[in-house]
C-alpha cells in the first residue's frame, strides 16, 4: 500500500508524503525565518515540531537546527540526521499517526498553508560554483561559437569542468530579475557596445545544495561524496550572452552571469529521489580513477521550461529536458571540486550547468534553442530571439512514482527593464 | 612636526600612529577574536578600547562593531566611521595624550605585544573575485601562451576582466599551503597526467576589502567606488600552473586556483594610503563613460616577494614591484564589477591580479620570471622554475613616507607535499 498522509494531497502535487522537501519560510511577514517541509498545500513549521519535542530519535533530540534562521546547520549534520529527520516525518505526517492529526492546536500551529506563507533562500551560500555537465550543451555551444570541428574542447571528457559563481546574487523563485547593462563586441574599429543586454537568456540547471563540507586539504572520495550532498533544487543561471560572448576570454564567465540566479525554495532530499535513480550514461574515454565510481547514477527528473511573454495572458512551454541526460554526475562534480583540496562548506551550491537533452525540444537555453537567435521561437502570439523586458520563466521539474510525483514545485522570475 | 606615538615605533616599523591598519586577534589562544589596529609591536584591542568609552563620536559612540568576531560591521559602516576611528584612535595613542599612556591598568589590557597574538581573517569574505589588471602581467601571460602578435586580448584596453574566485579557501598569513593534486595536459595519446602540480607558482597581488555594499541591481558611480573600498591587503593567489592551463579553456581558472589564496592580517586603509596616491597610467583607448574617473589613481606601494628554499636558512628576493604599475584602479574595478547590478557586500574581496611591473626584476609570478620554467631562478643555493615542496614564500609591501612608513607586514606561506 502506498503510504499516505492525513493532510489531504492531490494526486498531481509536488509534496506528497514520499518528497517531504525543505525550505526555509516566514509565516507572516513579521515573523522569523525558519525551516519547514513541503506537504500538500501546506508547510510543516519544524521550529514548532522541535520546540513540541517530537524530534525524539538520538541525533535530532538535544539539537537546536530547527530553531535556526537557514538550513545550513541542519544540512552539516549529515546524512544521519537527515534519515533520522525523514523517519520521524514520515511517521508524524502518516495517515495513521494521531499524534499531531488528533491535536488540532498543535496542527493549526504546526500546518501553515502554503499560499500565506513567504519562502526565502534555504541556506546560507558560502559559494556557488557553475559546472558545465551536459553534453548535448557543450556540442552546441561549440557549433554556435567554434563551428562543426570538433566542438567540444578535448578536456571536457576528462574534467567536469566548471566555473566559480557568484554567491551573493542568488535570489529565490519570484524574485524579478534586472536586465543587467554591460557591454558588448564592438562592431568593426567603433568602441564596444555599451548598455542594456540584447541577449538575456535563461539557463535550465538544477543545483546540487552541500551537506557536510570538507577541510582545506583533505578530498572527498567520489565513493563517499553523495553523503555530503544533501539534496537538489531547480536553478536558473540566468545568462546575459552579449556581455559573456566580449568578456570570457581567457578568465571566464563574469558580469554575464553575475546580475542574478534564481534557485527554487525546496531543497528535495537525495532520499526521496532515490527511487527515481537511473544509470548515468557510459563514458569513453573511461574517467580518470578518482572519477570513476563504483555506482554512476543519475535521477530521472522531467524538466520544464515556460515563458510567459510581456503583456499576454499564456505561458507557452518552450522546451523539455531531463536530468537524467547528464554526462557528469553530482558526486563526480562534487569529487572533482575537492581533488585539489579545495574545501566545501555546508550550504554551498554546486550548479549542474544547462541541462540539454539530444533532440533540438529539449534544448536548456535560448542560445540553443534560437541557435543564437538565428531561428527565433514562436510563443503564441509572440516571437522571441532572447528575453524581452516583461518576460516571465518559469521551471518545474518531478519524478513520476507509482501513483504520486515528487517534484520540485517551480523556479520563477520576471525580467525588469533596466533602470535608467 | 611629525605625528608621533607614545607606543615606541622603530623608524622602520610598519605600523606607525600614520598608518593603524586593522585586523583580527586572539590575544591568548582560549580569547574569542577581537577587532585590533597594530601600533609599533602592539596591537590595540579595539573591544577594549570600546568597552572603556573612548568611543565618543557620534557615529561609534553607541556602536557594538568593536564587539564582534570580525571587521564586517565596523566597515560596513562606511566612511565616516572609518574617519572617526582614525582621528580618535590617532589621538589616542598620539604621545602627547594621557588618556592611555598615563593609565597604567587600562594600558595593560588594550596593548598586547604582537609576538603573543594569533592573527585571524579580519573579515568574513561572502565573495572574492580576482582581477587581471597589471598590463605587463597580461603582456607576459599572452607571450607565454599565444605567442608574440596580439599578446594581450583586444577586450582588455576597454573591460578590467576578472573571474570570480573561491572565497573558502581564503587563509591568513602563515598557514601552510598544500600542493594540489590535479590534471594535467595529456602528452599526445595518453590519458592527461594526474598527481601533485608540478608548476605550482605564487601571484604577488594586493586585493581591496568591500565597505558598504550596494544593492542587487544598483550599481556603483566610479567615482562613488572609493567609498565602498575599507582599505587594502596583500595576497598571493597560489596558482597551479599545469593544472590551470589544461582546465581553463572555456570557462577560465578553477582547480588550479581553488586550492588556497592567502592573505595579510592587516588591513591597511585608504586613508592612511592617501599620502602616496600616485596617477594611474594614462589609457588609450579610452575608457567607456562609466569607467572614466575624475581622479584615477594608484598609491606608491613597493612590493616585494622573497623565497625561503626549502632546507637553506636563507631567504632571496626573487621580485620586487609597485603597485602603482596597475592599468586598471580599484575604482575602477568596483565600478566594473558592479555595472550589471552585481551586489557586493561589507567583507567582500577584489583581488588586483598579478601587480608585474614593466622589467623582468619586477615581474609578479614564477610563470613570468621563469618564462614558464625556460629560465631557471637561481636563490642562492639552489635553482628553481617553480616551487618546491617546503619552500616558503614571502610578500611584503609598504608606502615610504618622510621619517615613517605605512606598510603591509608579510603575506607568507609554505609549500606542504601532497599527502599520498
Ligand atoms: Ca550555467
Ligand atoms: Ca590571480
Ligand atoms: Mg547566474
Ligand atoms: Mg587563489
Ligand atoms: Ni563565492
Amino acid at each position: 500500500m502506498v503510504l499516505s498522509s492525513f493532510v489531504e494531497v492531490h494526486p498531481d502535487s509536488h509534496f506528497p508524503i514520499q518528497n517531504l522537501p525543505y525550505g526555509v519560510f516566514k509565516p507572516e511577514p513579521s515573523s522569523e525565518p525558519r525551516p519547514g517541509v513541503a506537504i500538500g498545500e501546506y508547510v510543516l513549521d519544524l521550529s514548532v515540531v522541535a520546540s513540541a519535542g517530537l524530534f525524539d530519535g538520538p541525533v535530532l533530540k538535544n539539537s537546536d537546527c530547527f530553531n535556526q534562521l537557514n538550513l545550513n546547520k541542519f544540512v552539516g549534520l549529515g546524512r544521519p540526521a537527515w534519515k533520522e529527520a525523514r523517519v520521524t516525518l514520515q511517521k508524524l505526517l502518516s495517515a495513521t499517526e494521531p499524534t499531531l492529526r488528533d491535536n488540532s492546536s498543535l496542527r493549526q500551529k504546526a500546518l501553515v498553508p502554503m499560499v500565506k506563507v513567504q519562502m526565502l533562500l534555504p541556506v546560507v551560500i558560502g559559494d556557488y560554483t557553475d559546472f558545465f555537465a551536459s553534453m548535448h550543451h557543450a556540442k552546441n555551444c561549440g557549433l554556435i561559437f567554434r563551428g562543426p570541428e570538433n566542438p567540444i574542447n578535448p578536456n571536457w571528457f576528462h574534467i567536469p569542468i566548471a566555473y566559480h559563481g557568484r554567491a551573493s546574487s542568488i535570489v529565490i523563485s519570484g524574485t524579478d530579475i534586472i536586465r543587467p547593462r554591460g557591454q558588448g563586441h564592438p562592431a568593426g574599429t567603433s568602441p564596444p557596445y555599451f548598455g542594456p543586454s540584447r541577449k538575456l537568456d535563461f539557463e535550465m540547471e538544477m543545483a546540487a545544495v552541500v551537506g557536510p563540507g570538507n577541510e582545506l586539504g583533505k578530498p572527498v572520495d567520489v565513493n563517499e561524496a553523495a553523503d555530503h550532498i544533501f539534496g537538489l533544487v531547480l536553478m536558473n543561471d540566468w545568462s546575459a550572452r552579449d556581455i559573456q560572448a566580449w568578456e570570457y576570454v581567457p578568465l571566464g564567465p563574469f558580469l554575464g552571469k553575475s546580475f542574478g540566479t534564481t534557485i527554487s525554495p525546496w531543497i528535495v532530499t537525495l532520499d526521496a529521489l532515490e527511487p527515481f535513480a537511473s544509470d548515468a550514461p557510459k563514458k569513453n574515454p573511461p574517467p580518470l580513477p578518482y572519477l570513476a565510481e563504483k555506482i554512476s547514477k543519475n535521477y530521472d527528473i522531467s524538466l520544464q521550461v515556460s515563458v510567459k511573454p510581456a503583456g499576454e495572458e499564456d505561458t507557452c512551454i518552450v522546451t523539455r529536458s531531463n536530468f537524467k541526460h547528464l554526462y557528469w554526475t553530482i558526486t563526480q562534480q562534487l569529487a572533482h571540486h575537492t581533488i585539489n583540496g579545495c574545501n566545501l562548506r555546508p550550504g554551498d551550491l554546486l550548479g549542474t550547468g544547462t541541462i540539454s537533452g539530444p533532440e533540438p525540444e529539449s534544448y536548456g537555453c535560448l542560445l540553443e534553442l534560437t541557435w543564437n537567435g538565428q531561428k527565433p521561437l514562436s510563443l503564441g502570439g509572440s516571437t522571441r530571439k532572447f528575453l524581452e523586458d516583461g518576460d516571465e520563466v518559469i521551471f518545474t521539474g518531478c519524478c513520476k512514482g507509482e501513483g504520486y510525483l515528487v517534484g520540485f514545485g517551480t523556479c520563477s522570475g520576471k525580467i525588469l527593464p533596466t533602470p535608467s
